[in-house]
């Protein structure tokens, strides 16, 4: 189970069939009401303070629904972003947001933050419910490979430039890692796995993790 | 004045020239002593409480260290990043660490979020330090025709592909609206401003602003 908050999301929610086992929301909550009545839930009236013990973000307005987590579907063929032991929640959130907005499909690695936990649903912005991710399938870029995909692996200094390594028919598994530590030593000396790296002429060290994989990913559909 | 916190900051913000006020350590912060004698900054030792109350995160290791915002530098006509009353410090930051790594300009509207508070200085991982924001210049995109640059404004739904918009040999500046509320209405309708969408082959309504920002930007010197 997870939970889902505030109309915008719970319309998500509801749009992409998920199962609903309660929903809360404050006495007056005019669009709670309909959204309950659109979708057959009933909705059971909390105060504020309940509301707000319940919630992950600092000022809920609520409603708030517990939902089950879709199974996970089977991975496919197709050009998908790999979060290597991601640690943040609002990055995990916004690349799945991305994701579902360039048409990737999400495979997460053990280690990864819980792709379903309230502040990675909230940064995903329903991105969830259009593109599910496929947790915790990988442990190896073998695994990528025997799906049919070509790992390439971002890092911050490989000689291959990105708009480069992006390029070609099959489909590409872009792998991102860790905020703090990058990828794991040794990954990109796999067989089958190439590392690419984005331009940064003005001299940082790094780009927000999210951030590199959203361009990463739209130079894929864009080069 | 402004706060800055933790080792990597700081030094950043040493290697950037600004001037300290005070800094506040814990007594067995090794790492501070280190950056204060190599900076020659005095530093106050304080207990864990106290740390805690001074920081704007939620676990503080330290060191906080009280600046002065540097002074706004003149604009130049070279490549911009335009925040129009961007609301969020993490999106905010997060496009100036782009905007850093990729050699941008940054200029904020009047009703952004103020670009060196700690929230913000924290998710820019010192690129205050390397391309110093240009805050509340523009109030028109008049302004920025003026300074030479081709006001370029992101939304959801312009005809025109960010691809091709962002090509041309005249510095340009990238125009991102508010989270919520996009770009301001008739923005896009003022002479010399034209408009531009990344494509969205997935179907979701948009994509986190830093995001967005952060590929024009990339787009810009890939293209």
């Amino acid at each position: 189970l997870t939970t889902v908050e505030g109309p915008f999301l719970l319309g998500e929610a509801i749009a992409g069939g998920v199962s609903f086992h309660d929903v809360f929301a404050l006495p007056d909550d005019a669009a709670a009401v309909q959204l309950g009545s659109r979708a057959g839930i009933e909705i059971t009236q909390v105060a504020p303070d309940v509301l707000k013990s319940m919630a992950s973000s600092v000022s809920p307005r609520g409603p708030i629904a517990v939902i089950s987590v879709p199974e996970a579907p089977q991975p496919r063929r197709i050009d998908t972003i790999v979060l290597w032991k991601l640690g943040d929640p609002g990055n995990a959130g916004t690349i799945i947001r991305t994701a579902a907005a360039l048409g990737f499909q999400v495979i997460a690695t053990e280690g990864t933050v819980d792709l379903w936990a309230p502040k990675v649903l909230r940064a995903a912005v329903g991105g969830h419910f259009r593109a599910a991710p496929v947790e915790r399938f990988v442990a190896d870029p073998q695994e990528l490979i025997e799906l049919g995909l070509r790992p390439i692996l971002a890092v911050a200094d490989a000689e291959l430039q990105a708009e480069d390594a992006v390029k070609g028919q099959e489909p590409i598994a872009i792998i991102v890692g860790n905020e703090a530590h990058g990828a794991p030593d040794g990954l990109n000396a796999l067989p089958g796995v190439e590392s690419m790296s984005l331009a940064m002429p003005g001299g940082m060290e790094s780009l927000n993790a999210a951030v590199a994989a959203s361009i990463l990913m739209y130079l894929r559909i864009s080069c």
